[in-house]
């Protein structure tokens, strides 16, 4: 049965497209680089969101929401930010349509209603919540400020990509306030470790924590800490950020308190954040030709159930016993969905749910029943096995632990595979246009030098490794001395 | 102790700004018409999101997500619709800042980066989900469709007020799709009956469910359906809306769909929306001069604890106690904080949490201890008692119960007391501008006579309520025949 997916080595970026689309995760809308955010995508969100939530919330950190837009002399007090972003912002002139006096039920803007400051529609929220902290924070009593917000941003890219990369997507960003330098530096490393901590146990997705070189960094940060996955074309994608701001938003937004010592100073700033583009991370990552491979902790639908019967009375007798197996599992927690829709064959289901990367698929025979039989298929692995009815429950229960296990397993042994040190231009080059991959090669710490390797090879430096191993050598373009080895790669 | 609320005899516009500005719900922000909504507000929102998440998906809903933008083409598709929001649009228009060349710093809208088409910023999102359903229905295999979204939206309104009336303001809206007309009002009503049961419920507020008149309908819709509750001053205030659009939507976006009797035939349609208005309606119906009263099973924090000690050897020991008591409130799932903060003293913490709202305080003594005894404080009657501390638990368990309940009478005793019937002009006039609340009236069901009286009263028609008593009399204005009462009042 073909599902009409291209495969990973005919064209990955097509079979990337048709998995997002086909599996029902996303589609692309009538406006141009806006995704729509389909009912299973968006299940998926919802229990990556709330993981995250309760991480952030454990953490002690409060949801708040801030205004989407940010009037124009607001964005540009930070003035590194607001260049960073300004290539990228979509902005409102007008609050007014009026009819088209010269088409009848077409509308114009009205030239009437001009806003006297143009708004931009936020790519990111610092400036405007820097500018409502300084009313929130007058002495250290009020610090560490520890805030979250769940909300939608703009930025005008040029070419987007379907979750990797839209004009709008979801996200999170946290924003906090800290009375010290070191209190906000532990706080970028805290939520740094809360984002692997994620990605890696939820997601299944094993990442590498690192600092981002200067030329990298957040637009308005004194340092910008990264973790970085590696997708199966060999290509890597940065999972989430977090951000050291000094007190730069604190500079531009006159944002003082009063210290124990009864002295004033400017307030010291995080932000981090990660987005909807994870979701696009989950699919690169994990899928295989014949559709999603969602881990078990963040699926929609953990374990779907396909009965196959012969009339209705076989329908019945099966539907009773799934209801007693979805009770059973329900209790425990586990997300089941049970298919008996008749407009569909059991071997159109079989192909659908593992298009849509359900995790286990539970066969329910009538004849199998007989024999106390029920088969079980794992979508990772492919295997299908006969379980007696009896043990299916605990059965269940530790697959989806293994699948887990195994798809992090998986991914990380290839991120091994595919990270190669390297001493050579020429093997530099060879490994970056041959099987990718993290390389780990000697950089003399300068942007030029950063830039003529970007402009070469297209590799970026995606991070210097937190807790990097030192180690002497010579750049691997100018030959110039080096202490450590440093990340580079292709990368979304 | 002066916590700087304006009472509501003073002032009651001035009194509910305070409550959400002082009570730690929302704040102005530097964008015309837009909020912050702070922690504390937020919290608030987000246990009624999952509550309303919830009843959604048990009446098999699904959330999805649409783009923020709605090009102006598909914006003005469904006239009705359009017209009806078009002065209330805020519109990008260019996609990009740039540096001005004649001020250092400073950004100004690039004009070569102008859109070809404007993008209007949703106020809300039936053309741009519309013209999705395009591609998702073919069949009636494909319907219903019952989705909904969470998202913000705006609307340029010019006179704003917290929670109530805001530019931007966060909302849900359910968007669904029937094979029949029978099917969608049934629908319609069905999530009218969420909403009613919701509010009253959970935020102890009992509506009245009715039907618009024609001219108060929302923009395209065939048929709106509201609750409406009373807020202390005799306003009305509508706090949900479930709208029939019949096959309006589905005929502008040409959405059609193949019967069962292989026919092609246009789509029917629904869509059903609460905000975070819902929050002001809160402010407004439950509180006093005082502060904040909210509802026990959505306030963010049911129960707070406040230590009286003196040194640190009792604060040790009452936190022990406290620890002990906080672990078993939340087994029960009761939301408890615990305030030993030394910055305050005892007398402000408890005016700052019946400021707040807080359901229930209990007042941890080192003397009462010693007694096996603790005071409960309870915020809707200011009553307190001296409970033993062995039967405490079951104590706030069942008064958390009580004042739910308490405050739901309250507020249906006052709605009953301001619901008046009328049969003069003179009443009708005295009743609206004297004690205000609902005023039954006969009414001739013309527009005309309703738009008379709004313009001599102020007062609107806010529903004819459902299952209405069909009663025969003469128009409070006209005295033309009429069958029915519908409610009137001055309306938020």
């Amino acid at each position: 049965m073909s599902k009409g997916i291209t495969s990973r080595a005919q064209d990955y970026s097509q079979w990337y497209n048709d998995l997002v689309i086909k599996g029902g995760l996303a589609d692309y809308s009538a406006v141009r680089g806006c995704m729509v955010i389909k009912p299973y995508g968006y299940a998926l969100w919802e229990n990556m969101q709330a993981v995250l939530d309760k991480m952030f919330k454990d953490t002690g950190h409060e949801n708040a929401y801030f205004p989407l837009f940010v009037p124009k002399s607001l964005f540009e007090a930070e003035e590194t930010n607001a260049e960073g972003f300004a290539k990228e912002c979509a902005v409102v002139t007008h609050y007014r349509l009026k009819a088209d006096p010269d088409n009848k039920g077409k509308l114009i803007v009205d030239p009437e209603a001009k806003l006297e400051e143009e708004l931009v529609v936020r790519p990111t929220s610092e400036a405007v919540i820097w500018n409502t902290y300084k009313d929130w924070i007058q002495s250290y009593r009020d610090l560490p400020l520890l805030i979250n917000q769940w909300a939608n941003v703009v930025r005008w890219e040029m070419r987007t990509r379907l979750f990797l990369r839209t004009t709008e997507f979801l996200w999170q960003e946290g924003h906090t306030a800290h009375a010290t330098s070191e209190e906000a530096v532990e706080e970028t490393r805290r939520m740094l470790d809360v984002y692997a901590e994620f990605v890696e146990d939820y997601m299944a997705l094993p990442v590498i924590k690192g600092i981002k070189s200067p030329a990298e960094r957040f637009a308005g940060a004194e340092d910008t800490y990264c973790i970085e996955a590696l997708m199966q074309d060999g290509k890597a994608l940065q999972a989430g950020t977090s951000h050291f701001l000094g007190q730069n938003f604190a500079k531009a937004f006159d944002v003082k308190f009063l210290t124990k010592e009864n002295k004033l100073d400017y307030v010291w700033a995080t932000s981090w954040g990660v987005s909807t583009r994870l979701i696009g991370a989950l699919v690169m990552a994990h899928s295989d030709d014949e559709g999603l491979m969602l881990p078990p902790k963040i699926a929609p639908v953990q374990v779907v159930i396909v009965p196959i019967y012969k009339g209705d009375d076989q329908k019945v007798e099966l539907g009773a016993k799934a209801t007693e197996l979805i009770q059973k599992l329900k209790t425990l927690g586990i997300r089941v969905k049970y298919d008996d829709n008749d407009n569909n064959r059991p071997g159109w289901k079989f192909a659908e749910y593992e298009l849509k990367g359900v995790p286990v698929r539970v066969t329910l025979g009538a004849r199998d029943l007989q024999n106390g039989q029920v088969e079980i298929a794992r979508r990772d692995t492919k295997t299908k096995e006969s379980i007696s009815i009896e043990n299916i429950v605990t059965h269940i229960q530790q697959l989806l632990t293994d699948i887990q296990q195994n798809m992090y397993n998986k991914a990380k042994s290839y991120r091994q595979e595919h990270t190669t040190v390297v001493d050579s231009w020429d093997d530099f080059e060879k490994t970056l246009n041959g099987k990718g991959g993290f390389v780990a090669a000697h950089w003399d710490g300068t942007a030029e030098t950063e830039t003529i390797i970007k402009d070469k090879t297209k590799a970026t430096i995606r991070c210097i490794p937190l807790n990097n191993k030192k180690e002497e050598g010579k750049c691997i373009l100018t030959g110039k001395p080096s202490w450590q080895r440093v990340l580079f790669a292709h990368a979304y």
